[in-house]
């Protein structure tokens, strides 16, 4: 017999409605098991959307998809969503080419009504949809499901700071899990975590509302437990604050009660007026290796389910190499600071601030802040290193240029992720920064080849007084092939400049070592992407009859030094600016064209 | 005898502190009168500063700059720091060529902590330093003070979030005068509003709090009179929002009393942890005209001090030319609706707000959410025009990218300001959004060179269903010079395609038109910058020997001719980007090289 009995009969949004009420709890277990095995095999997100399953169970019994628009925000929680929506066959193949995304896409299904990757979107979208609804006289509710952590995200702040007082329905689910990717952090924070829905808070709270609401006990605890107090009044903190936002506010609610859940959001949706709906959840609940650990089952390669054990790699990540270099450097440097924006782990800091609490500030999910605050310790004396994405660098593109460019301060941009990322796909691809960055006054970005150097341009970036970027890709790039030292604005001359050369930069230098060799071609290191070196451009001048450039982002190297090195010919090898779904990272090399055959091909072809 | 008598002896912050308090009030008279007749002459920000002239002083009073670090964000309202910071004789040659900036600068002045012009940042760039200060065992506090306006920005929720919880002193000051650029929106202001100092209400205030303290009749009233204690829940709403932040909150203080906030502002330094003080002004005050009409004289060309005129052009400005082909084409078709952020009057709009309220919205200084929002109106099927300026428009790369390309949704953003700005200096020139945005996928980006061409571009643009960017400088364009009509990707051959072929693109193709015709070279209007039209570029590999491309941005339509004509070659004239300082804006073209006289020298050069 299958072990999906119910899950087996779900086709589509229709089979799901005709479940009758109880088998939803057994429903909930067949998902739970479901994504557990398909994400083992697979990779993917797992503790979120085992926190989420009777939300979204919940969500499609009181609203109706896709005449109500159900948004999730950043998106990597919808696997439950995808399931119950005709995709659970699909699922199978989730984030594998031609598979389904591992994040909502219009083009997979009518209902998934915009497409997410990024935090903190989601309310700002629903209140467009809202809005859209109104004008056009059409039925039917805008719902955006946010986590605590991206509310902690500005433009979360600005959805509400509008939608409080727009007059169209609107809800609001807050899947409160008490983390986005790293436990978050801030006031709001704080507030929802005294808000956390134990049935014992919620009781005291009532049986204190009620004795500071008696007159003369009120008012003597009011004198001499002022203390006491402000403890019972952080209780209604988040009420209060989504209340003067505007909101009609619902909860805190147990997020597994299915009934429960169901009951408010179908009041939610009669209301009519922006309401929020905070629903308190467990991340990674159902499997005991995610709900002891749900960090290391956020984004999570294949894994045993019976151990837990995550299929590895020998090789040491470049986020190790940064993380253990910035230990060294700070030991040697107080004024050294890192910066993170929610991504302490996956950028390789947690040992920085395990030893460095002091100089260690991740604020959450807010990238703007992040910098602008960077900003403001370098003006100061201090030395900020800001560890973030390349994906999500560009949510910072005005605090770079306008507050660490033009006022050019030292703030280092460890930018992890620079280049294709694989199986995330189109949303979270790192192949914008290396244009936008270079295009910016004063800053000197880097573009190491190897972990050696990764490390060297790091050293090196602190040691000067200008704003800096040290981009590096996933995984982990190679190790040294040469010891010639790191000095700003000098390429590497890995292969004799001769008629033929080709110039590479970060990881498409291992990929085009070998058939430099094998061709006898030349071949440079392009160590920085701004400034150029115009020492060795000379010499190229002199000897290349053609150059091929090669780098793992949109065109960026390969434009400059077309215009710079004219007459001379230039192919350009590099990553399209259309989306680029998602796939494995080889595979999307091998669409780009970003291979070694494809460079061989280039260079045999003229040599022919 | 000078009309400037106390104002005369402070040649330096040391001048200042010797005042005694009584001659403060005649000090603030003569440097309102002092600003008024500078601005008058050269234009500047006039209202916002003599709203802060009073809580400047009293700053200066009650803290201790260089080692107290003050940071004016957005900065327009530094003014009286300026002028009390040793740039009282400097004042004369504001905003222009090697005169002083509009807004602070760390070049200029120790006093000058952090550089702004983009709203937002400043509680940010404190918080960083106040960090700095901890680690580094400095002394003095760090100030941020903020309009209510910059307080909508995402970015200034971040900040308060990450402060509230950060144990270090940091003084935040409320500057609230009830209208950042445009009269401000959404929650947070209604918040404000309702707290505005009015002694009345903190007198009732005062009085029902007491009186919903005392038992029974407190319960009466929550039984009885619900409504009327959420009105008065409303006016403790600001008090409480900053409270729930972490924030001590000091106010709401009278923003023009000089002894009053010099004693609250004391108090705040000595509390040693973030203390926001709330302080009322108003905008424009102390001069009729500003004080009637504050957005007039928010950013002002020169004016008669007498009447309040502003010296003007007889020339119609492309924010009109937009304002009433929005008006036209709204009239047409329901689905178009319009978004601001806090920019309506400047971008154009202030008719279609009138005429079409429903459709209007502007959601205060909020660039990313006004993105998004806009992103999830067109997926549920209305046309939503996104005016901003250009270098506002960079402060949402991600939304522009992640929400609208990425998922190729028809929104149109409406440039406004790209090119050279003059005399507001390198924070808000409008040059990098050509780059950037011509690397996103999916986008067509318009280029108007005419005002006709602009009109018929929106148009076209609201057509097709897929992002699209019309961009257009400040001032005016020129006049149609052709009637050949505006389809996408298609550029127009002004002058036959020569030898020497001129490629301008939107104002430079006004630039280079008599010089084309001098010389008798090819012209090509560039009316897309994405895509190129690949039938003209045919034509001009074909019949060129060289080219020159003309844009006022940075490098970007050149360096992509450069690559796709090589090895015809191609001179590339456009904005470095490096910082361009304040100046006229000929001035500043000049200075780029983007002139005729230039044009024309880079063109007989070769024929010579």
């Amino acid at each position: 017999m299958s072990r999906y009995p119910i899950l087996d009969r779900i086709d589509s949004l229709e089979d799901f409605k005709k479940l009758k009420d109880s088998e939803l709890p057994a429903l909930a277990a067949q998902i739970r098991l479901y994504m557990i095995e398909n994400v083992a095999k697979c990779g993917g997100h797992l503790a979120s959307n085992l926190g989420a399953v009777e939300l979204t169970i919940a969500m499609h019994r009181a609203f109706s998809s896709p005449k109500d628009k159900i948004i999730f925000d950043v998106g990597h929680q919808s696997y439950t969503h995808k399931i119950l929506t005709g995709r659970r066959e699909a699922f199978c193949k989730l984030r594998q080419e031609n598979g389904i995304s591992g994040f909502p896409k219009r083009e997979e299904s009518e209902h998934d009504p915009f497409n997410t990757g990024h935090a903190s979107t989601a309310i700002s979208a629903a209140l467009g949809m809202a809005r859209a609804k109104y004008l056009l006289g059409e039925d039917g509710v805008a719902v955006a499901v946010v986590g605590d952590g991206a509310l902690t995200g500005g433009l979360a702040f600005e959805g509400l700071n509008d939608a409080g007082q727009a007059d169209v329905p609107l809800v609001v689910i807050l899947n409160d899990n008490e983390m986005s990717i790293s436990p978050n952090v801030g006031a709001l924070h704080r507030m929802l975590v005294n808000m956390r829905s134990s049935e014992w808070y919620v009781r005291l709270k009532r049986f204190f509302v009620r004795i500071l609401d008696t007159g003369i006990i009120g008012r003597w605890l009011s004198r001499h437990m002022e203390n006491f107090k402000n403890r019972i009044k952080s209780f209604l903190m988040p009420k209060r604050l989504f209340e003067d936002m505007g909101f009609l506010y619902l909860g805190p609610i147990d997020g597994h009660d299915i009934a429960q859940l169901t009951r408010m959001f179908r009041r939610a949706k009669e209301l009519h007026v922006p309401v929020i709906v905070h629903c308190v959840t467990q991340k990674g609940k159902g499997y005991t290796f995610s709900e002891r650990n749900p960090e290391k089952f956020h984004g999570v390669a294949p894994f045993s389910i019976d151990t837990g054990d995550i299929e590895g790699t020998l090789k040491k990540s470049n986020s190790s190499v940064f993380g253990e270099a910035m230990v060294a450097l700070a030991q040697k440097d107080d004024r050294i600071v890192a910066v993170s924006a929610a991504m302490s782990i996956g950028t390789g800091l947690t040992e920085f601030a395990g030893r460095f609490p002091d100089r260690f500030f991740d604020v959450g999910i807010a990238e703007e802040h992040a910098l602008t605050m960077a900003a403001g310790m370098a003006a100061s004396g201090l030395k900020p290193v800001v560890a973030i994405y390349s994906t999500f660098l560009q949510r910072g593109y005005d605090q770079i240029l306008h507050d660490i460019c033009l006022q050019n301060l030292p703030v280092v941009l460890a930018v992890d992720r620079a280049g294709l990322v694989g199986d995330d796909g189109e949303t979270h691809q790192g192949i914008y920064d290396a244009a936008f960055l270079s295009a910016m006054p004063n800053i000197t970005v880097y573009s190491p080849a190897t972990q050696q150097e990764l490390t060297h341009m790091l050293t090196l970036a602190l040691s000067r007084n200008e704003p800096s970027a040290v981009r590096y890709p996933r995984g982990s790039l190679m190790q040294a092939v040469s010891t010639q030292a790191v000095a700003k604005g000098e390429w590497e001359v890995l292969a004799p400049i001769s008629e033929q050369t080709v110039i590479a930069t970060g990881a498409m230098v291992s990929v085009a070592l070998p058939v430099a060799r094998k061709l006898g071609t030349g071949l440079v290191n392009a160590r920085t992407i701004q400034p150029l070196d115009e020492r060795t451009l000379g010499e190229i001048r002199r000897v290349a009859k053609r150059v091929v450039v090669m780098e793992e982002n949109i065109d960026c190297l390969g434009l400059r030094l077309s215009a710079l090195l004219s007459p001379i010919p230039v192919v350009r090898m590099n990553v399209s600016c259309a989306p680029i779904l998602q796939a494995s990272v080889n595979h999307q090399r091998q669409t780009c064209g970003l291979t070694a055959e494809a460079l061989e091909a280039y260079l045999t072809e003229e040599l022919s």
